[in-house]
């Protein structure tokens, strides 16, 4: 039986944590797991791994890997990445660097699992948000045919990494100190507090803005949800029309979709074909706190549309971490494992 | 010069307390204020008013009014506004009990003054998620011909009263308590708050389900939006999709939409239109905690359509306490007064 040498790069953050817990919890095959991030983690000892912290910095030994599993921004992974693979490792990637790569599988692994059959070296892992949409969507366009989606998101704090998290936690007691502040004068409440990661206060708030805005007034981060979207679920022409909001929760995205298909839609049709698909609940009122640290993705406020009898409106929650992150990592490397895909890495062309 | 007697028909609560201070505030020419609650309230004194507060309850002498302002539910506005009418005053209601009536005029007086002049003793102020989408709806529709909206809500518990804000607040030390288990557990960290007034734990999530649901699987909340849009807007055919969602802010609705015209739109010419709008500001990134306390209602993130070139897409943000529910009472108590219309009052036919 295989057993394989995992390297985990970003190993210290919120989701190299997570990919860690993930590959004990779930009895992945390695024979070893060597943990690395930046330098100033390097050196500490980390449970659960062959450790300690390796520095990721020039003349790195980064030889004699299976896989590597990153997570730890897209400039590292777009260095080192390659590195890795031409070491002899297969990639699978957390960060936006290679996701559009047309050379690069890019893979829910319910979804579109066959995409790894053709990787060369690295695979990349969604965006979180987009993550939690593709289940429903994949199970709905088999069915009815997808052509347009309109998601708004509530994107968790978590989202952002350890940092999001801390950013938002740590706001609560200012704002909270004042009660009647926040109903009668939220400008001064919303100047407290201090913010860095995120656009905005986020506790007691709403944000609706994430990322960089190009010319046209869209993020990045609503841009990942058309492209993305559009690369896993395989249909090139699919309109989008994304709008991304951080909401003051620490873990969990939660996702209204409208969607519209060729085909007429009825909720009962719709329903039957959730319920049958893998990774995936049905719930009537899913919320991200009661699936913050489950696997599950889940779809509740399914409603056929008001306006147009080919759509429907929903409402699709997930742990940005899990699924949305770090168990959808390690689901990539267990479907490489199963069809043979680790030691199968083709080193790209120069 | 005129100067009238005012009954402020649940003076205690959330929005009768705000349009008591409106009032004042804008210098509503009132001779006399004098405050109606549940007999739980009465015979305590009120700050402003003519009190004490009187109990509604029947016998209670309700005769010499010459406007009436109402926030006290539904089914009192039900029972109590055409005896307020019939004894000669005209009723400004913001409950949803006569909203949908075609006799009784539903107004955002920016939006639609005009409506007053038919009114016959009682007039409707909407529902605050309807009332902070119109006004830049209105100047859109004026522009380019508004044909479809989806609108996803984020609306804060202060939309729920009073009561709304409490549970809301009092949920914040449990969850708060235990950081971890808000990441690893959030199931757990749910169950440890109880919830009376929001479908699920509110502080640290978003709860997708306001109100009743009907057959079809939208809340009465959701159908509001649809139904007074049209209203409001005089566009009787005008598509809605509809998605409300509770989210942990204790005051300031927000709302995205995703607007479609019969007219190609730009938007320069969108930002133009929408500039010259009374009651409403541009803000680059409008945030519902920085509107608490303000007039305005903000519009922001304005986009043309990735997908469809007669689309745009914008966030909304207003308080809903002040243009959602008090402000724009005493507003239309201001239009009334200016047209010559608080006693011009016609009885209804029986």
């Amino acid at each position: 039986m295989s057993s394989y040498r995992v390297a985990l790069v970003g190993a210290t953050g919120a989701v190299g944590t997570e990919m860690l817990r993930q590959l004990h919890k779930r009895g992945f095959p390695a024979s070893e797991v060597v943990p690395f991030a930046s330098e100033r983690s390097a050196g500490r000892p980390l449970d659960g791994t062959n450790g300690p912290v390796r520095a990721l910095v020039p003349g790195a030994d980064i030889s004699g890997f299976d896989l590597a599993l990153f997570s730890a921004g897209g400039s590292r992974s777009r260095e080192w990445a390659p590195r890795f693979r031409d070491a002899g490792a297969v990639v699978v990637d957390n960060s936006s660097a290679w996701r559009m790569d047309p050379e690069v599988p890019l893979v829910v692994t319910e979804v579109n699992p066959e995409a790894l059959d053709a990787h060369r070296g690295i695979v990349a892992n969604p965006n979180c948000t987009t993550m939690v949409c593709m289940l429903p969507l994949k199970a709905l366009d088999r069915a009815f045919g997808l052509e347009a989606i309109v998601p708004t998101s509530f994107q968790a704090a978590g989202g952002a990494g350890q940092k999001g998290m801390d950013e938002l936690y740590a706001q609560f007691p200012a704002l909270l100190a004042d009660r009647e502040q926040l109903v009668v004068d939220g400008e001064a409440a919303r100047g407290k507090v201090s913010h860095a990661v995120h656009e905005d206060t986020l506790a007691m708030n709403v944000v609706p803005l994430l990322g960089t805005l190009n010319d046209q007034g869209y993020t990045d981060e609503e841009l990942k949800l058309q492209n993305e979207s559009r690369k896993i679920l395989g249909l090139p022409d699919l309109r989008v029309s994304p709008t991304c909001v951080r909401v003051p929760v620490m873990v969990g995205h939660a996702v209204e979709i409208r969607a519209q298909f060729r085909d007429a839609v009825d909720v009962a049709s719709a329903r039957e074909v959730l319920e049958g698909f893998p990774g995936m609940v049905l719930d009537d009122l899913p919320t991200p706190l009661a699936y913050a640290g489950r696997d599950e993705v889940a779809v509740g406020r399914l409603r056929a549309d008001l306006a147009d009898p080919q759509a429907l409106n929903l409402f699709v929650v997930g742990d940005n971490l899990l699924k949305g992150a770090a168990l959808n990592t390690v689901q990539i490397a267990e479907v490489l494992h199963e069809r043979g895909l680790v030691r199968a890495a083709q080193p790209a062309r120069a």
